[in-house]
């Protein structure tokens, strides 16, 4: 283990550290690490949070080659693994993307520090002041893909939310996932906080990641970034308490007070703008006295290259409607529960409101559900019955995001209710504290 | 199972309801009729809950000969059972019990409505307007020990705050709760609510609580109240998101710059006022320069029955301070970290500050914590670095409590970090919606 750099500190460096060892002991010495770390990040001044992540920026931009070398060796492992191109995408970084990340890194600098709000508080008869304060959540496990970029947008969100973190990256992108956490440990040291506020787990075992999941002891919160498969992996295992982020399988209403054009705008826009997302939209329903724009909406899909997968009484409509049936499958019940995250929609007909909300409660998972409506009691209605954290009128779902929503940043979008719900940027990182002053009561 | 009552509605009765079913077709039925009401009770009006809750309250004292005979019947079989006297009487009911339950339930519905409370929003850029909505969190399953009033108490809590409960109270307490139970679910069906709002378990045997911790399908969150040995049951178990409460391991530390008085006063109230609650002080912890007021309290707490476990040096201060010596018991380890809930007081010398903080946070179970100082940068650095709900100065650490709080009423005391942290009322029991305005927005 390397012990010094250039500037004689002595950071543990990651990168090529292959005797760090494995399993429990080793995660037992970064939970350890972790939380020695966040006692001091924990109440650091939004100052010194703020240089360490300028001077992460400036590193990451200044050390570009040694990234993108890193990140080479990940590519050629990967396309020798044969990894999808799409995949390999992801993992992909380039000078375009590494100044996106800095950027990325510079905006967290630039939100305010949610970390001593007082948020609430009083005098109480007997002359207690109390005061309830924000507070970080304080070691924060991130378990995430192989996106390298994520590494650097999880540690900037922790850093300035004062939490320490342990960082889990897919280990196709281990080596530049090495390099990045590194320049942040740098950045850490040189702006005198403790390198170990951000620690990546560099064995990558599935075995030391499902350890991971049951570090209750440093661990405070594991926050899973990814797809369905990852998600489900951690809410299954872990004992550490998790949010569940991500799984949106999102339905719009069609009601029968609509208007055409907003219609077709808004389908299209939810379905095809990016329909690998979770705020993109699965399944379509539409009231019955609104199925005469179905012939005309399920065209435009077809040329966006969406496939369409219709209950019986879609389908009826549309072959009426002279729609080639070959390009029709028929939707089952496995259709309204998923997530296809792919040029794929399901579309069924549903006789009223009540019908349309009652399917979403059943099948949604919660997260972004819209109507499109002018009846102005449909949508009111709409929004208080609908049981997501997101419910929208006459928009498109893919405007569940934290830069959207205006948090600056986010770290997921969480599907759960306890604690956090929709979009998470750096409040959702943090807890309360209650500061009570005093000048010698006791309870009678 | 009866299906008729006097006033000819149809709510299927618990006293005396032994063909209900049992195990998980049983709680199937119970949660599937907990989302369906709730679908109701979550958008209700104050005004529509508050009914129930004051009818359920006249019920309550209305029928308070049934509710007694119901006691006695519990009564009997945990004398015969050879129940503790102290377990007991937290089971007997009496008139002046009953008066104060329904008052508990009267005070519930005098207190402000957290469910429909904007807490942010503002309009974006594209004109969308986002509003942050405060929302019932679903169907909350509460899980508690032998003390019939939690019944009643849980009960107005979450009608309030439009939550359907599940309760699982202590086998022991089966027949009051039955009546008490059913009392308010006469009192939701005569206020135009369903009567599924509130359902109890009554098939009490330890293998249902098991499958109950693990009805994730109907139940969105847990709150056990107890003793440890439920609540980490219930942590242990579940797969359904918890809410821990409760476990308190408090610290006081007495800081070298101490004026006798105050310590003196509120050590002893800390202690013994009532040392069975999870706010009452475990460990004293002292800074050596305040060594000398040693005798002096701690002969206090011996008058007051209180059992000493000191380390070495206090028990030298002592015994030079001509302390008895045979009423001194060595602390070890273990004794740091126990909460005692009974009349036993753990007593450390530390060198500083920064020992008391350190072993606060190494031992604490993060509920509650005070110190006694008249310096103002240790009592500053004191509430920033100690990791705990509540964190006091100059004031007994026993006002942790979501009355003293001004709460009004409270579910239980979390040491948790996720969601909510101290005293949970009514607002804890929520979560958050986002609606969302718009007139066709898309996203480029």
């Amino acid at each position: 283990m390397a012990d010094n750099d250039s500037s004689g500190s002595k950071i543990r460096y990651l990168f090529g550290a292959g005797d760090i060892g494995e399993g429990n002991a080793y995660l037992n010495s970064l939970g350890a690490a972790a939380v020695k770390a966040e006692s001091i990040l924990g109440c650091a001044s939004s100052a010194l949070k703020n240089r360490a992540l300028l001077l992460a920026a400036e590193r990451l931009k200044a050390e570009e080659e040694r990234i993108l070398a890193a990140n080479a060796l990940d590519l050629d492992a990967a396309a020798e693994a044969g990894m999808s191109v799409s995949l390999q995408d992801r993992l992909r970084l380039t000078p375009a993307r590494i100044d996106s990340m800095c950027e990325g890194v510079r905006q967290v600098a630039s939100l305010p520090d949610p970390v001593g709000d007082v948020l609430d508080g009083g005098t109480r008869p007997n002359g207690l002041q109390i005061v309830k304060v924000r507070v970080p959540l304080g070691v924060l496990g991130i378990i995430y893909e192989a996106r390298p970029n994520v590494t650097a947008d999880a540690a900037a969100l922790c850093i300035k939310s004062g939490n320490a973190c342990i960082l889990r990256g897919g280990k196709e992108a281990i080596n530049s996932n090495k390099v990045i956490a590194d320049l942040f440990r740098i950045a850490l040291d040189e702006a005198g906080l403790p390198f170990d506020c951000v620690q990546l787990i560099t064995d990558t075992s599935r075995e030391t990641a499902a350890e991971f999941m049951k570090l209750d002891k440093y661990v405070d919160v594991l926050i899973p970034r990814g797809g369905h498969g990852l998600i489900n992996a951690v809410v299954k295992n872990a004992t550490v308490p998790v949010i569940r982020t991500g799984a949106g399988n999102c339905h719009i209403y069609v009601d029968e007070h609509f208007v055409l054009d907003k219609v077709e705008k808004i389908i299209i826009n939810a379905k095809t703008q990016r329909p690998s997302v979770c705020n993109a939209m699965e399944t379509l329903l539409v009231h019955r006295n609104a199925a005469c724009l179905l012939t005309k909406v399920c065209r435009d899909l077809l040329e966006k290259g969406v496939e369409l997968r219709v209950d019986n009484r879609c389908g009826g409509v549309l072959l009426s409607g002279g729609f080639p049936m070959e390009k029709l499958v028929k939707a089952d019940e496995s259709d309204w529960e998923t997530e296809y995250n792919d040029l794929i929609l399901a579309i069924k007909m549903v006789d009223s409101l009540d019908e349309a909300i009652e399917h979403i409660n059943r099948y949604s998972t919660h997260h972004s559900e819209a109507i499109i409506t002018e009846n102005y009691n449909h949508a009111r209605e709409f929004l208080a019955r609908v049981d997501s954290a997101c419910v929208y009128v006459n928009a498109s779902t893919r405007f569940t995001d934290g830069g959207e929503f205006g948090m600056g940043a986010e770290i997921g979008i969480s599907n759960q209710k306890l604690h956090a719900r929709g979009p998470m940027g750096l409040k959702e990182l943090t807890t309360v504290k209650y500061m009570i002053y005093g000048n010698g009561q006791i309870r009678e």
